[in-house]
């Protein structure tokens, strides 16, 4: 199975060590984006993938393009056009200091201003199987919402799988009337998709479907409007002092629940583009529910553990640590 | 309110990431101290603040007065004499390994031989609402001494309130000679004093008073003693592994003390003067006992949380998280 | 005599040691922009200066902020509003290979989508003796041109000095009416200016002042028309593989050419806005042009020798270096 | 009591702050073995020790020369031979992702590939009153496996203690020739042995002696078996996120376990050798079992502690942390 | 014109900042080797190519893969065998102190126990237009030595294009007989190959050819005996203090020098590269001998101005330097 | 032959690249002192070199101790007492910025304040052939001025060889009384020493020696009046930008000056050190004066192209270099 991924790819600046922006004029560089993790991983797993995104035409796209090969995505659908790249510092957090993020203009990045003409979705069709598209596109820009319901629109026609996840924010869309437009963007883009991630609060704050106390019944219904073929998701426990995570994941006959992870966290984003890669390999590769969703659990517990948004996690990786419960030391 | 706090800047320097001195030579700089502690963090609270201290008069003194403005301290007390600032080496510990703290010469230090002629004390006290004072200045020379007694008998007679922490360290005034000597240096300061941090430890074993079962009446026979407005301090509570951190706080009627807070911590060092700087804060705005000390304990907690002894946090950050429980990321 | 400068706080992002991007994910964090640097460097001369801008309203304009006041410049005028604050990469050069300079969007920023209404021009004006006003303000936004402007006109009706950089690239304006329309800019502004750095090719390319043989006589014929004060600029001269730099200096009187110095580059990118800062210092102290001239240039020779934009040389450094050629250790 | 060790010296290459190799191009470079951290911690604790093996002849024996110096190692027994260094890469693990340690090129290391003839083992032995001899010489090659005979025998015949560490790894020796001749090389080393590091599983694993409940009865048969004086080692205990450590010691006579001690784990990798070290600190020293395995216990704890293999602790400083619990911050 | 380049790759270990290995434990850790430098430079330039070899089949040989892919080279006929590979220290010279660069084991690297079997030489032959091979795959052992052959001889069978550098190093092979067994398998590839780098020098020292005072005449002998196309090299001069760099070009029926071009070094390392990437650039496009030997050469300097091996320049870049002699700042 | 050296061990500590101080929190701490210079460097060359001072009594002392040993200087004459170190910050120069040396408190350094009764000078100079003594102990303190004057006369009366340097800043002696007390200093420990490092300055300013044109004269009336065997130095030679070293050597019958070296230097510190060493070198092999002279000079000009004061050449480099002008990679 081939994957490609429509998204903005973005600066990630970090002070080093824990420090605070005051304490250093040191950053660490990555570059991210839903998009560009989640290909990153199917990559590092053994699958192809391709990143469809507009970089700037300048230094930094060109330094992008070197990063999203390296991560061993393949660089054929980027576009180079206009010259400014969407950034975010993140100051980590340590203990009960959270992490801070601070976003830099991202409407008037190269990929905030491109509408559908920029790109050759026709190419990204043809040549993938499954297009993963990141809900965030429907917030950005007009550019980035129709050129969203452009590729899913011509990716569903063409017989391929959309995969599609909610990454709403209400927080970011307070307004009464920029609510009820966002649930309008959503409604009109899940039709075309086949897998989606979410949550059941997107279903009810988002979608304003009925809540409920039974989230199967809540899921299974929005299931069956939108004929989702598959749903799944993460939720977070906390136990004292002690975070959990734990996975879920429902086919249109059958769901699955995994182990609840205990978390040790290096860095606090990223788990959930992790936890997608982990399902898409299931997706592809027809695991079990069951399987796939211990897989993808594990897959998110360890994105945990590695510094970055981008999880450099391997099959093997995560098939050792979950036989080998407690393995500290491979040599 | 208008703070002012007089205090030795000393320079810190620490290996990175836990390493030993024998396993690097790179060194973290940075400029700290009790005074430089709690100025910085009101400054970041939003209040103004100062400065009264002697800088060498080099390129160390320069750069530790653009520290201080970079801080938000205003500037315009400090003196520069002499040539040699006081450090110490911090070698970072983890797990069951202390933090090793090693000092450098501070006797010779251009703080430890300036007198109070030095100083612009009037200036300070004119400006100025209410000045702290560390105990450590009644422990290093003669001549910070007299200026500390000086100091506090200006202020208080000017009609501004004199702060005070005890700062003792049992351990290093272990002649008999030296802690009579010592008990008689704070008897002599404590008469101008308003607000003072310090422990029931610091009554028993350093003024003398009788110890008791009953911790309330210890401290108020203190307060009264020396018409004490404001006591305050922290306790540090060991439950297996788990360390966890309590303020308390007396006025002349009320006393209060925090949740019980478990510790995540980065750095060992200085959340004594993050908790004073919290304590303060409630002072200048009036707020409630309780209100403050689960402020300054909170703020004591997010201290330990970052690297270096000045708490950089701000009054946002610390209600944020007292308001949201368990919040780890925020964008 | 007391400074205010107008103009965008950026920040600088270049890897260390000579890399480029594709070669590290660290890089160094420096806030810059030649107001920043024209202060600071006065306010390391031992002069009171201050700001005049509008940094993002989130945690890059409180780190700004406070990198502002270490470099002794007076952080009052600031304002906060916006999110966005200008940045640029820049991949030092070494040898033959060019600095390479990447902006990323300017005209978003906090400062370019601000008007004067978001300012206290008044206060700026009251206070200070000097303003200084970038010609970037006038290529940048509608909101900065304006804003240039208007303080101008406040500040030289209040009988403030205005002091005015030209900044004028040519490869930024090729279009004819953009050329045209920029001229017009620079022609209402120079009537309120009493100090004004550029080059002759700034007269003959920008203002189409008529080009000729003799130098002087052009620059004469601009101060006159403009009734400027002082006129001064830098020239580079290329000998072989050795590069000089050589500053001019035009009072309504005379005129003085300093030394020619030989280049020892460490960062390609602030040698002017130390010659600048060079120039007002004589300026304010009444120095005779001859003194200034070279005081200015030694400035810019060593500002060159230091990372960054920002000249961090104090006055006594500059004389000494002046009367004791080729000192290169001092203890 | 004078120790030397025969052992391989390797070069440790880490990404710092807990990075991939894929996230980073640079590394930090240590020397390290197991006979150089046993003799490194044992000169901490004051005691004369010695380094018998072969370093390449190149820039990198001469660096790992001087860095065994600075552990304070005498490095008169050190020969340079051939031109290779063995080496490994550990990218350092953090919560549920493994340390993952990738080996380069050992066998053809200048250690290696030199037999016995390469060595002053006469001089060794005469010198020093313990030898210590590690297991994996056993596994390497032909030429360090004669090399680690040679020397036990000539130092049991001088009358000098012969100490061992099994060091077995099955994983590594797989087919089953492989291991019954493992098997007889392990056979024909104990004899000469007198302190010796192991657990059960070496002794039914490797030495195929007959399981049984009870492990003193196996530990006991193997001490009469080859005359062994000590036998030691560590057992690692999981309760569920909480790793522990717990030491245990027998003589001939009694035997002692130490107080099981929980880990906060900085470096996965080294704290078997610290435990080494402590208990021969104590044979050196003879305490009592009890004293030798809670210091050789702690030891190993503290040495989780440090970054590297190197356990950089001193006698003070474990007996500081053994004697106060929960201290930490010394100064 | 598509290229494939068959060579080892190599990790190059250097401390930072002009530092010996003795001054600290930091390495910068790069993926290098005469085929990755040029067909890196080439992937800039914006042509298609490939790199063929045998990496580890480890942590090292994944990480390897993915620097190739960040350098734009298709990763495709790479393979991954056994666990080790070469690597190298380069300690930075500076002024007269020579860089210092230390080989660790290549003999038993991946690359070098490889045989052609373990190759696709098919598949490389068929997709690629130009298959180049560095002359050091002679020196190494005899399965690299096999291979060249058996893929000059292939390539050439094909009718594609083959590119040899001679890359002799006479100190490496100072044993008569071994002169004479390395002159009889130069003399066994040359029949093979189209364009060829070396010196006269390798003319004459190894392939024992007539000195003479022509160099025209030996090298047109050399051209007419092998049938070569193109040959090409570089000279360095000394004038005093100074170095510059020449850079010469034959075809049958031409030739061209290139302007002495004045060196500004930060690394001393990978110019010859940097050379030979040019000269391929201006054959594969027809540019004139003149405009690619100047393009080359100055490919060369600018190589000189870059960490590391790798000539991370592009087309645009090398025009731009010598079109605007003296550029030093773009933006 | 064997060295020890008495003299005081200092931590230098600079910021990384050039910055300033104001510009990183980041510093390289290393440990420095002629006395530690010259026989860190003839252990390198090969000699038995140790080191007698005293070293503070805390983890600085201990880590000193261990990179002492790890230059190869044997330990066993370090005393451990008092708290104190000395340290200097250095801010490296580039171009025309002069390196700025801020030194701290040596006056109550364990070193300074430490009597003759603190060492161990019997063994001292019952294992030593040559005891190095360094001027500057004679204008530190009283302490360390009875120190050398001690050892000196104890060497001397055991027929041991004392060298000696002047190392006399007349910048730090003003005062004219302080002049006239540090001429009777110096005049009382000439008499015991063989080997004298100076300038004719040292004769002239200090001794108040005739001044003469002819140099040679006034060296060997020095010689003659002290008897002393060898006298030696540098000199700078500036030719225009260019800077020049040439050493010079007398012994009682002859004198050589070395060819006048191009300077290309990284550390401004240290090469004075070097030529010491390398005239020491030639003492105790017995080579010519002429021979003596081009290596001791050759290895002051290697030592500016090291970081530190510590040069770390070998025999072999330094010859490498003059028999090979030029060369600048090693491989």
């Amino acid at each position: 199975m081939r994957f490609a991924a429509f998204g903005e790819v973005m600066l990630r600046l970090s002070p080093p060590e824990y420090l605070l922006l005051d304490q250093t004029n040191e950053l660490r560089m990555d570059y991210t984006g839903t998009g560009v993790n989640i290909m990153a991983n199917l990559a590092q797993f053994g699958y192809r993938t391709s990143l469809v995104t507009v970089l700037p035409d300048n230094r930094l796209g060109q330094v992008a393009k070197s990063v999203i090969a390296k991560y061993g995505i393949n660089t054929e659908l980027l576009q180079f056009a206009h010259h400014h790249i969407g950034s975010y510092f993140a100051e980590n957090g340590y203990g009960q200091r959270p992490t801070q993020v601070t976003y830099q203009n991202r409407h008037h990045s190269s990929f905030g201003v491109s509408s559908h003409e920029a790109y050759d979705f026709d190419a990204a069709v043809a040549v993938n199987d499954l297009i993963h598209i990141c809900g965030i596109s429907l917030s950005l820009t007009d550019e980035t919402r129709s050129s969203a319901h452009e590729l899913a629109k011509r990716a569903a026609e063409a017989g391929k799988k959309v995969c599609f996840d909610f990454n709403f924010r209400p927080s970011l869309n307070t307004e009464p009337n920029k609510l009820a437009f966002m649930k309008e963007q959503y409604e009109m883009i899940l039709p075309y998709c086949d897998i989606v991630f979410g949550s059941t609060r997107d279903l009810t704050d988002l979608l304003q479907m009925q809540r409920t106390e039974n989230e199967d019944e809540l899921i299974r219904s929005f299931m069956e409007t939108y004929q989702i073929e598959w749903f799944a998701g993460t939720k977070r426990i906390s136990a004292g002092n002690q975070k959990q995570l734990q996975g879920f994941l429902y086919n249109r006959k059958e769901q699955a629940v995994s182990t609840s992870r205990e978390l040790t966290i290096l860095d606090r984003i990223g788990a959930g583009d992790a936890y997608a890669a982990g399902v898409l390999a299931g997706y592809a590769d027809n695991w079990s529910l069951a399987d796939t969703v211990e897989f993808a659990a594990m897959n998110a517990v360890l994105a945990h553990t590695i510094h970055g948004d981008v999880p450099l996690t391997t099959k093997e990786q995560v098939l050792t640590v979950l036989e080998n419960p407690g393995i500290d030391l491979i040599r």
